[in-house]
């Protein structure tokens, strides 16, 4: 089979910039490439879009079936298309950035990929295409939405305490937050529900358990509240 | 000339939210289309991508093109890509958005669009393809955006008053601003540099002019300041 157009068009793909949190530090899942080119190298999982297939039905597809990766939430990011980065010819590839916990999914290669694994967002193995830029936009923007919206806290356990959510605000920073300062700001918007609980079989004085009230962030944002940390 | 290749390809064009900020009403740039599909319903001004072109090239092209206006600050905003979209078949369009002020730039149709217009945002006519849907994603990340970054600055003179301001503000959200909140939240941030010089030739007491301190923004934001408004 083949196709014939009047005018020169791109292939279009998928890429995925899926960030793990884990143990305090921030990872990111990469496969090694099975095919050329950049065979051997280590990608974003991603690939080719299906001419039926919605873009983001083939980002989710991609990812599961070159890392096992199922049940992500995938945010569209940027669209890269710059003429010579891929040496097949044109190719624009729609990005796509999720957050999730390591310990939830069992990694599972296949397809276009031999191996897939988590790697510590500062130790980073040299990549394929422009996969390193997109890694820059993804960071940049987890790092700029984790501000002004209420994302992660999916990754908390559904009661947590304000060490726990102040480690997961740190760890997608990768910076150190200030604890008074910290939790002034996570009060006065008013979104945590204080469960009355406690935790329980800690070496230590037990800290109180909150959880997120999401009934009233929605409320809150429809009314124009921002969000701010 | 024909191009074949081994799988089907979409087409890929670029799509242009520009808005306009005119006498306190939020408007949308709008082309009527000369050309099938759509002939003479309106549309975001927008086109193909050459095959050797950079996409926000291609954007900017088509904006000049068919309206007429040049040197507008695009941003990438979202890739729509939903597989009945356009009646040709397949086509992918990377959307971008801009704030412009209409007075700045003198309107004139070619190519494909017959005639430009700007048109308030609460009175649009009915619009091809799925641009309704990319002008909504594209009020949302404006009114998104214009809380936690100092976007719309460049719209106004470059010493303004706080009324000013407040005006650029309320326009672009499309609603009323409590005046004792946003001057303490705009001071608070400091990024407002007091010049020293009051309004000339009002028929009222004379308020302050400030500038923007776009040096000590770029500082701040280094810092992980954010922005917030």
């Amino acid at each position: 089979m083949s196709y014939t157009y009047e005018y020169p068009r791109p292939a279009l793909t998928v890429d995925c910039a899926v960030f793990g949190i884990a143990d305090s530090s921030l990872e990111l899942l990469l496969i090694e490439r099975a095919e050329p080119p950049f065979a051997g190298h280590w990608a974003l999982p991603g690939g080719f879009v299906n001419i039926d297939e919605e873009i983001e039905d083939a980002a989710r597809r991609e990812l599961e079936e070159e890392t096992g990766m199922r049940n992500v939430f995938l945010e569209q990011l940027f669209t890269f298309g710059g003429v010579g980065r891929d040496p097949r010819g044109r190719v624009v590839s729609v990005a796509y950035y999720a957050l999730a916990k390591p310990s939830d999914h069992q990694l599972a290669a296949a397809t276009d990929a031999a191996r897939a694994a988590w790697f510590p967002l500062d130790d980073l193995p040299p990549l394929a295409f422009d996969h390193d830029s997109i890694i820059d936009t993804a960071v940049t923007r987890l790092r700029g939405k984790v501000r002004y919206a209420p994302i992660g806290f999916e990754l908390l356990p559904r009661k947590f305490t304000l060490t726990q959510l102040q480690g997961l605000y740190e760890t997608i920073l990768g910076t150190e937050l200030d604890k008074r300062n910290f939790r002034k700001k996570i009060r006065s918007m008013e979104l945590l529900v204080d469960t009355g609980e406690i935790e329980k079989d800690v070496p230590r004085r037990p800290a109180r358990l909150y959880r997120f009230d999401r009934t009233r962030y929605r409320k809150l944002a429809r009314q124009g509240f921002a969000f701010e940390l």
